[in-house]
């Protein structure tokens, strides 16, 4: 009878048999999902940013024309991460010149990131100086404006990184503090007082003179909610090329920073110095180089956001008649996605006849 | 008594108890395969293409010698998914020069893909534009013989991008219509008339003047099953260089092409003519470039096709004296897996003294 | 009643249902397991190798200076499974010069991996020769010493790949042979007998004559635990460029190496020589290139290893009065995870005035 005492038995060891083979499948299945599961699979992730612009002045630029289309950066960023506390990061770019079909590589970030413990990490190898707002930090998606401010570029001078060896430390919650030792600037200082500032003594990719180190600390400050406050000072004993000159020639950078958020409103403020000592430094007036700019912007909708810049900078600010150089950007990013953004400004300089006046139009976006 | 009412009971039990505890493995396993299966994971591709060629001659070539390897390409292509209509995509080539350790860094695509609607998307960026039949696509797997066909090379110019917005529209089932405007082509009109006809006019990545823009309408039609029929055409007010030369130069492109399939035959057909304005190109006989090619094949087996095909094109085609260049390719590949193939032909030119005749041998790869 | 025999009967009745349910629970996850499993999504694998140096030297170098930050090299390898017999393989290096901010590209790697049967395998494309211990691995987590060996760099050349096809024998266990024919080495005899040996003859990436061939034949022979030993010898009818000498200079290169583990000890021991013929080699004292080196180690824990290695060459053996250079290298490395490693060692040279002798810095990574 299938219904009674021995249907019941034979019920329940049918059931027994079932539940065994399951117990099997189960774990086959979770062996499985766990081989998937291991960091090789998923411990190396590729990301980029990139985009393109199109510049139209109102007077003839010398170098881009009256319009200009620009494929003006592709940049493919590889990470890995070897353990909880060890990763890898690293950042090749693919810059367009503007006004050629060259691409110029550079390597801009290449460390490995060791967090010995919660509260102190080492970078070592080459990355990014942590000064300003926009050095460690310069997506498409991220800021305003189809050109990054002209004040980080010029006085920092942004993007900068060098070889060596950081330490961050995280001493209080909402505060970091960042350590770094590596290679300095290293120039002719006759060459100092040129409208790029201290661009060209970045010892770029590739070898880097260790002649005289730079030491950069910079201390953020993020204890009170949508304001961080930042400040970075740098000193090196002399950029001046040894191979090529001999005057002795100290340099140190003062850097401030502000950004601060309330509701949709924000607003961003920098300050950035150096004091370049030495005699030919001196007799150029570029014993004093500085900069600032302030940066209000309101995210009128979820998508769309609208900023003004007022920036004001000097490469030469000792020189006698070296008057300061000023360039205001107002404009709008519409966010397709929070990672895709379209933007356009106008840009007014205070260049003579209207040189650098115009707008730009931008796509850019980031992942 | 085990077997009695009582240890059916306690079985029972047990049962219930196994089964309750599978549930809970069940529904953890199922939470980390759905963890596994977030969009973050899947939505970057990292895609390739390459080939390498070994050319051998007749008579010596001047760049290249009687016979060369030449590792040709290495393409690095890398796609996103920011929402299912908003894709990005980017192809970064390395070149490999013909006779030298150099590599040429080129990007060829940088582009935002934004779907409007289904009918209609935007693409935003540096894309290739919609010309011909191997601008768009040119892997190694998907065309026969070992070197792309001369008379897109030299007569559309392909591979051509350029900076710009292209609208991509679907108007009914089989018809595809695309409208860009973009930079157009830049150089003096003083050099044309040479055996790359406008290759050196494109302003490939970098930075492009938009002095002059282009605009390319595309109508491709493909509701025959196995015939796709494409006609562009292209028009540009000035390609002359406005910053050094100041005679005036109008251009049109017009092409058209068919890819017929029947059964294992294809034959696919080209023709392309540029029609250039102004004193200069007159005065040079390149105010007319034009060019074609047929191209029967036949699919042997599903790994092996034979081809030949047959080019004639004049870069200046109304100069006195200057006949057509012609080439007559005749060879095979052998797809060792879809995305992998061998290749060989053999090459013959009406150029003076077997120059440029020889043989060719390539494999080449995409993903 | 709830525990009479209906209970019994209606418990097991729920039960079959739950068990019916988890079934269909188990058959859904293990469908949606195997379809994330599908190769399309594993089959691309990118991997990277990467390293930052610092060197410091008791004399001034002209290149370098005294004391030098080397961001050396970023390595992408992107690779990928056709199936389970076809792979392709790529590495694109960028590879930063010694002191200046310009970067190499090169691709180093670009080859088809198609196993015809378990025992051989052929390498189509561009690849790197077999021969040495660094040519064909030399990521910087798997040698010990922050910079590479001299010898292999001076005398091999590596690292050095050519074009072409290799096949790839599995005669017996523990025996492997590789026969290559591949463009060979080319260049301007009359500049033989320099620091570099023949690396100017290798016709890195972009064309390369394939005037003279090279045939390469490597056996390795690992049958005994911790022994590896290897041979290799090519042979190519002539070096000298036809296009800008005359001299017929054949050239043979002759490798031999060990690796012997036993234990936490290691010794690696390599020589190399070539012999050119021609008369120009052979006025140069060129005609003879020899060198080799011993590296014994000592893995001293899991994560730390010190080596030694004596290293000796003449890249002008025969030449009146040219002394042998010798170079030996002390140091550690500390690898922070298998793929990770720090490494420092002190280096003397042979070199007149101390010239060479310093200590060297690095990190290095690969995955």
């Amino acid at each position: 009878d299938d219904t009674g005492l021995d249907g019941l038995r034979a019920e329940l060891a049918r059931q027994k048999s079932l539940i065994a083979a399951q117990q099997q499948q189960l774990d086959a299945l979770a062996g499985s999902l766990e081989k998937q599961q291991a960091p090789s699979a998923s411990a190396t992730h590729v990301g980029f940013y990139g985009e393109v612009h199109y510049n139209a002045f109102r007077e003839e630029d010398p170098v881009i024309g009256k319009s200009n289309f620009h494929a003006h950066r592709a940049v493919i960023l590889l990470s890995h991460e070897f353990a909880d506390n060890l990763h890898f990061y690293s950042e090749v770019e693919f810059e367009g010149a503007p006004d050629s079909s060259d691409i110029e590589t550079e390597l801009e970030q290449l460390f490995i990131d060791w967090k010995i413990n919660p509260a102190l990490s080492l970078n070592i190898g080459q990355f990014l100086l942590p000064v300003g707002l926009m050095n460690e930090s310069h997506e498409p998606n991220v800021f305003y404006g189809v050109e990054r401010n002209p004040v980080e570029e010029k006085i920092i001078p942004a993007t900068w990184w060098e070889k060596g060896v950081m330490a961050r430390f995280l001493p209080a919650d909402g505060v970091a503090v960042d350590l770094a030792v590596h290679n300095g600037l290293r120039g002719d200082v006759a060459g100092l007082g040129g409208a790029d500032g201290l661009r060209e003594f970045r010892q770029e990719f590739g070898g880097s003179r260790a002649q005289d180190m730079g030491y950069t600390l910079r201390v953020k400050y993020q204890r009170i909610q949508g304001l961080e406050l930042g400040a970075t000072i740098q000193r090196q004993d002399n950029i001046n090329d040894r191979a090529t000159a001999t005057d002795h020639a100290p340099a140190t950078l003062l850097e401030a920073h502000a950004d601060w958020q309330v509701s949709d409103f924000r607003l961003r403020a920098l300050l950035a110095r150096w004091a370049i000592d030495g005699n030919m430094a001196k007799a150029l007036g570029a014993d004093r180089m500085e900069g600032g700019y302030l940066e209000p912007s309101w995210k009128v909708t979820a998508q769309t956001g609208v900023f003004a810049r007022y920036n004001r900078w000097n490469t030469a600010a000792n020189a006698i008649g070296q008057k300061d150089e000023a360039q205001v950007n107002v404009g709008l990013n519409y966010w397709v996605h929070p990672q895709v953004v379209l933007k356009a400004d106008i840009q007014s300089t205070n260049r003579p006849g209207g040189q650098g006046d115009g707008f730009n139009l931008g796509a850019g976006l980031s992942f």
